[in-house]
């Protein structure tokens, strides 16, 4: 694994101005970050489970070491073997893998990670199971599994109660593995607008894992782990009195769609852009698609009173009101709609601390992962 | 600006075949690219204009300099500084950057381009045409401009002939900048899925923009370059009479979006996934939202019966028809939603001949373009 080193042309902007630099940018407001962290940390001081939270969002161990700092942590949660690589690499030694790991090279990979930390994995399949039992058995490691129950997505994830405790019947006969329990995604409450409607669904959601836990358990197999949430249902899942482990990560960074169903986050993460024309009260900036996730909500100025008409490729179109006085050349910060796959299209972050870049953080585990910083 | 170095980790993979790699991984098929290549060729052999590629869909000095060697091609179009930067070092040497080019770093950069090159830049604003002024006489470098006129995108672009006529007396008077002609891109018109349509609002579109042109020549402002078009209406702006040159782009790589749209370019371009997670025809592949581009239409199975129902940041939902045999670990090919923003997500191509991997070519000038291969 290559020395994580940052290119000279990124370094030289330390010790810039935050509105100095050359655009777009993304910039992460350290302090903000911190704050954020250290609420989340606060409001699980009051509730039964601890978190676990989910750097698919900032990819950053540095931004992990902190979360683990800030108390009420027990490790990391991650999409993908790479940014799990990248965790213990940084430093974490606690890693849940919430995502099936299929193919040679991932399951090789995190068998022989499982050496230097505790690793867990998400299952849903007989036979991965079995590929992921052999690979632990060849890297003389153990792998702790937690049996993944759809509980609404359709995505991954046993179907029912009776096909996770053939998977758990099955999974207790392999050697190498050691089950610790379920988890279950309740990603889709997280779309409903509702508040009420919200908590109904979150806990629905929750309830049918439950449920499912208490079934293994009366077939003998007794879950230490039960896993779930994310930001938009941090206050809801998180304070399930079954639930073990929380994985909200977007509330360290925020955007835009997590601002408008969460208060009390304000956004770290920003992405600078230039004003490159304007026409009227239609502003363009230089902070489309290719530098601002957009999925599930508009990105928006930061401190500006606009509306943000579209985002394209290269640009973003915004609409200001009158007396507004943004003129070509002048630098707007902009809060993406979507914050992980924002941070998925940027090298770097600039961190910034009181207006100042005090650091560079490279950004990696993208795509493949394989990437130079890996 | 540093070696074009590709790491060891990615290049171990030449000599697999494309269905061995770990993914997901950016798959070029380079025999279809380069017979897309020759396809548009051959059209534009056939029309008044000339093609000027758009090469921020794929963003590969290799791939431009084959549409330069399959000829009727003048010289590439880019949408950033960085980009441009990416094809004269590539042995490029006329580009347009279709762009308004805002900011210090941009503008000193691409004055000092223009010493190596022949560049243009699109301009809407009087200030910065200064700016760029001021560069290119520092520069010791003459910069052609092109003014751009809106025609529809309500995005960059002076909004009226008058507009046009102001900015090209203010520009004739600035040193360094040579006013070569007008630009005007007819985007809004590829979204229009009814054909006729299309070519109605397409011909409306440059007929305004050849209006203009023509407004200026009354008053003494000669345009060489009438410039706009892309894949989407690339048989309608190509073959209008009066238009010089085509900016069309995504034919090379194609996507799904596209493909809809006009037919005679095969995909060259998919993202290799793995089933992680199939349950009855629902089948989940490892291409989510992080490495395929979905902005103007989801991504697809290439050579499989199945309709996507959905995208997740590192999830792709297929249901596929009965009797379908995919099952967790099988490989199959996606075909990106958008061919630009895909490309953008990745390190490197894995470029494939015959199946087998035969080159890896990494990916520059992404987001802020500063990143370690530039």
């Amino acid at each position: 694994m290559k020395q994580n080193t940052v290119p000279d042309n990124y370094r030289s902007a330390i010790g810039k101005s935050r509105h100095d630099l050359t655009t777009p940018a993304l910039i992460l407001d350290l302090p903000i970050a911190r704050s954020n962290i250290h609420t989340m940390a606060e409001y699980m001081r009051g509730v039964p489970a601890k978190l676990r939270p989910h750097i698919k969002v900032h990819k950053s161990p540095e931004l992990a070491r902190m979360q683990m700092e800030a108390g009420e942590c027990l490790g990391m949660t991650t999409a993908t073997v790479w940014e799990a690589v990248l965790m213990v690499r940084g430093g974490i030694d606690d890693v849940l893998v919430a995502n099936a790991i299929v193919g040679p090279q991932k399951v090789r990979t995190i068998a022989e990670l499982a050496r230097e930390a505790h690793i867990l994995v998400a299952i849903d399949n007989a036979r991965n199971a079995e590929d992921l039992s052999n690979a632990a058995l060849q890297a003389g490691s153990v792998l702790g599994v937690l049996i993944d129950l759809d509980v609404g997505m359709a995505r991954c994830g046993v179907r029912s109660k009776e096909e996770a405790l053939r998977l758990a019947e099955h999974t207790s006969k392999l050697r190498g593995l050691h089950l610790e329990g379920m988890m279950g995604y309740e990603g889709h409450c997280m779309l409903e607008p509702d508040a009420d409607l919200r908590v109904r669904k979150a806990h629905a959601a929750m309830d049918y894992l439950v449920e499912t836990v208490d079934f293994l358990a009366q077939h003998g197999f007794e879950s230490k782990i039960i896993s779930g949430g994310g930001t938009g249902t941090y206050n809801i899942t998180g304070a399930h009195p079954r639930v073990t482990e929380l994985q909200a990560g977007s509330y360290v960074v925020m955007d835009a769609f997590h601002a408008q169903l969460i208060p009390g986050f304000p956004p770290a993460l920003t992405v600078l852009g230039t004003v490159i024309s304007r026409h009227g009260s239609r502003v363009i900036l230089d902070t489309g698609r290719k530098t601002v996730g957009n999925e599930l909500g508009l990105p928006r100025l930061k401190d500006v009173a606009a509306s943000t008409a579209a985002i394209a490729e290269e640009h973003l179109l915004i609409d200001v009101e009158s007396g507004n006085t943004l003129k070509v050349g002048d630098k707007a910060e902009v809060i993406s709609g979507y914050g992980p796959t924002t941070v998925n299209l940027h090298d770097v972050y600039y961190v910034v601390e009181q207006d100042v870049v005090t650091d560079i953080w490279p950004i990696r585990a993208r795509a493949t992962g394989l990437g130079p910083y890996c």
